[in-house]
């Protein structure tokens, strides 16, 4: 099958593996002898239902999560629950401590103000968000009902290379753009939550896994589609869910799972980042935002000497099948999104035709 | 092409037309030589927001909208909105009006009560909601914020076959299962609402139609992405939105056009309807739900002379390609559901079935 597929550098949502995408499009009309799509088939129904188990059970198990947590299937992206955290667990002391470590984490902690009053353990911003705060510089309040942070920071291309420690305090973590790509204790975090449209899925849902012990406590004005306690006791099914989505998310676990599962993807997350980041270190042009040991496996941003050449490169790149290289407006440049599904031929590649930019531009 | 469809009778997620399906699996791996699929598309990217900006300007088109209102491409379904209606708008006097004529106005109803005052309109639970009332019937309040009601009863299967008159009271409307079957007069409403996954698209989004005039006024509480306010200043992009669920309206709406718009539709649940209406009629084994005057064109609400019965019509239906005909739990019997995607064809051979049934099991 030829298909003249790009080497797709999108943020969110971004690219998928192909096979999943063959798969999906095989089945698109007719899902195993059902007469129907998984897009027209009733969320009640036994077709649909087993998607829908084998897809939560796929996730518990690749991700180890252990029989204290839940795993939802909710509405409206990681912004949602900008709203829906707080809403659901500052009620416990009214308190709670955000991390500020780039654009979604200020984002979450200036919704959460609505409900409560925020303490900023820690802020990035003094060094334009090149850098993650160490331990020490982290501020936990002991009264705080919980801790949120942000696990990687799609815009400034910063990760986390270690789990805050916050002691008795529930630790919620946003990790949109970079769950799955690695292994990962799940039993010290209270609640994390992904938009699925980078490592999961096409957009239009978030995965939310949540210590069960956690919920119930909601805000009374809290929306009931956005109560964990009753997204848990209807198994996500309070309303229809995002089918397909949830679907699609269910043939990426496949794929992942025969890719050799987590452990594979925290090699392949390594490899794939090399091929660019050993470029920002040996050239002369290109320059990484992050300061190295806050480097992101998952985006990688950089720029060149001038914005003109800048718009060069993403002009050049684009004509040679690397789509979508563009950065985000607040830091600009490039940014080159590298989730689980981008082969590592495609960071070789790039890799490649920058070292032959600089040549020709010098 | 060989595709072994059933006459899927689900009601939503619901059937799609054929040639959408055929075309969504066609350009699924890469949409029109951009190289990738629109499920990893930027958001942000020029080849999404043509299908993002034409999909909203063929719903204009379609629905003549008029300029003093906004669609809205929102997160959740229409449960989601039960709690956002009144939490953007209830706030003006505190107070609300619903009808309540079924399971899903009910549970708008009961979640409004989280936010203000509800004043139940007019409740057609006396007769267990087999009926609409008449506008002789309806109190509204003069001091509400709003009016709401639910145009067609997807359990009950009735549908209001008048618009209510509330004077200067902006009227509400969830029109979850019966928007886009015919004309309507937009300019009546203050607001309109529907998931999309009865005749618009794949589950996993709203449609909010809403005069501008009446956003600006939420609750402080409001989260984020529920502010119509929000949403309408940022064009349905305050965040990632639901792209390809988006995607797979634009391409109803694209079909709706080919089959004549709205006048087609209007016309054809009429003739679609009639040949299981009729046999409700003729048939001493089957009987409907609603009372005629209030059934719906979307919903046909029926059961046979014992649970037996319709056990064992349910089951030799499915296996003559009539899938998922069992009722909600709250009537049960048998539910057809009949969407603009329904072919006559279906209707027609299901009463057919129908009486061939009856003949073979007097």
């Amino acid at each position: 099958m030829s298909t003249n597929r790009v080497f797709n550098f999108s943020a969110g949502p971004s690219t998928l593996p192909l096979s999943v995408l063959e798969k999906a499009a095989s089945e698109l009309i007719n899902y195993k002898g059902t007469g129907m799509s998984v897009m027209e088939m009733s969320h009640r129904g036994k077709a649909y239902l087993e998607i829908f188990d084998e897809t939560k059970a796929d996730l518990k198990r690749i991700m180890k999560i252990p029989d204290t947590h839940e795993i939802l299937f909710m509405h409206g992206g990681a912004t949602l629950q900008f709203s829906g955290i707080p809403m659901n667990l500052i009620g416990k002391t009214g308190k709670a401590d955000y991390a500020v470590t780039g654009n979604f984490s200020n984002v979450a902690m200036k919704e959460a103000k609505k409900y409560g009053e925020i303490n900023v353990a820690c802020n990035s911003e003094d060094r334009n968000h090149t850098y993650i705060p160490t331990q020490e510089n982290i501020k936990v309040s002991a009264d705080a009902s919980y801790f949120h942070y942000c696990s990687n920071n799609t815009i400034f291309g910063t990760e986390w290379k270690y789990i805050p420690e916050t002691g008795d305090i529930p630790l919620v973590c946003d990790m949109s753009s970079n769950i799955l790509s690695g292994n990962l204790d799940v039993s010290k975090f209270g609640l994390i939550y992904a938009g699925v449209q980078k490592n999961m899925a096409p957009a239009g849902a978030a995965v939310v896994i949540i210590n069960k012990d956690l919920a119930g406590n909601e805000h009374p004005l809290t929306p009931k589609l956005m109560s964990y306690k009753v997204m848990i006791d209807s198994d996500s099914m309070q309303n229809t869910p995002p089918c397909y989505t949830i679907y699609m998310l269910g043939l990426v676990l496949k794929w992942l799972d025969a890719q050799g599962g987590l452990d594979a993807m925290e090699k392949l997350k390594v490899e794939r980042a090399k091929y660019l980041y050993d470029v920002l270190d040996d050239s002369k042009m290109f320059m990484g935002f992050a300061e190295p040991d806050a480097r992101s496996y998952m985006n990688v941003t950089f720029r060149t000497t001038s914005e003109e050449l800048d718009d060069k490169f993403i002009k050049e790149a684009k004509a040679a099948g690397f789509d979508t290289l563009k950065g985000h407006r607040v830091v600009g440049g490039m940014r080159a999104s590298i989730y689980n599904a981008m082969p590592v031929e495609g960071t070789k590649k790039l890799a490649e035709f920058m070292r032959d930019f600089e040549v020709k531009n010098k």
